[in-house]
């Protein structure tokens, strides 16, 4: 079976999930914490080597200020599970922002924690146009605008997996993801199960790797 | 009903309808240019105010000799189809390489045929790292960024279509791309009809605009 070297995920859903459940929006992310760690087991099961977590972007900071609050509590909290991984940490997004939560600054360096098993990325305070803004006028091929990117460390995405029914890349990686397949699960984040992970695999495993080519 | 203002399509799958209907791979691109007008025409008929088709990119010129001249040659007999329209013209690409067809030159300026009531943007001999290979280190925000791309007249895009089953957008416009919404329709370019698109702004209709916020 052929595994994606590296996935993303977009955890989408959590304030629909809250609302449909009788909570308030922004008690969503906290039930988005288990499916997080559960995600990651998943990923080192069947031999992925690369995971990237779009934990919240720039964009999602014009929400309602307990939701911000919300998920960046909840992006905080979940590197505080991933760190106690066997993992290899590297935390991605504008840290020069109050919006950034400054108990990740210390993984704005990837930190190798145990043994760095699995390569993980997790997107804080990211924005497409933070990502691009420092190309140059020399990056004219892949290799000069791959090392131009701020999320340069992040390789090239073979599977995109999104929660919460939208069909969309909502501006992740735009670089890493020219080629990524994109599987879509209507379920929302906080239902994220080994199933769903076996059908998106599955999925992946029966699409064809062209390149363009 | 919420009509997308800029609809882009992938017109994937001639190769395969070809085979599967005794072709040889090649011969499977003429057959796309029927539905190509009717998309036009579909998109005219719905208020849609900009199209851009997905021609062909630098990396599809990695193919064999045969398919590279057949695809080159259905973009020129498509946008001589579409110049026969009321639209203002654009071919986007890298028109200093030797793959360009020299027939669309003229076209690299948007031009305004009859009264030019819609947009169209034709991509041929596109490439990502092309489009985004003028970018100057002063492009930190989004204007300054779209005003750095090559392809700087294309706007957002809101609703992506993708006929021929797969699910990625290839490297289509990563830029205007980075919210649209994906729908991918399993049949093959050249089985496109008016029931898919009407699937598709029905769908586009259910989704929500949120761009994050």
């Amino acid at each position: 079976m052929r595994i994606p070297k590296h996935i993303a995920v977009i955890p989408d859903g959590n304030r629909r999930w809250a609302q449909n459940n009788g909570l308030e929006k922004q008690d969503g992310y906290n039930y988005g914490l288990d499916p997080g760690l559960l995600f990651l087991r998943l990923c080192k099961k069947y031999g992925v080597e690369e995971v990237t977590y779009y934990g919240f972007t720039t964009d999602n900071c014009k929400r309602p200020r307990s939701q911000v609050k919300a998920f960046s509590k909840a992006c905080v909290d979940a590197v505080k599970l991933i760190e106690k991984e066997n993992v290899s940490l590297l935390v991605v997004g504008n840290a020069e922002s109050d919006m950034f939560p400054k108990e990740l600054l210390p993984y704005t360096t990837r930190t190798n924690l145990a043994k760095g098993e699995i390569k993980v990325n997790f997107l804080v305070n990211y924005g497409w146009e933070w990502d691009l803004s420092s190309m140059e006028l020399n990056s004219r091929n892949r290799k000069t605008i791959m090392e131009s990117l701020k999320s340069k460390e992040v390789s090239r995405i073979d599977l995109v997996i999104r929660l919460g029914g939208r069909q969309r890349l909502s501006g992740l990686l735009p670089v890493q993801s020219v080629y990524a397949d994109i599987f879509c699960i209507d379920d929302m984040w906080p239902e994220f199960s080994e199933l769903h992970f076996i059908k998106a695999i599955n999925w992946f495993n029966n699409q064809d790797v062209t390149l363009g080519g």
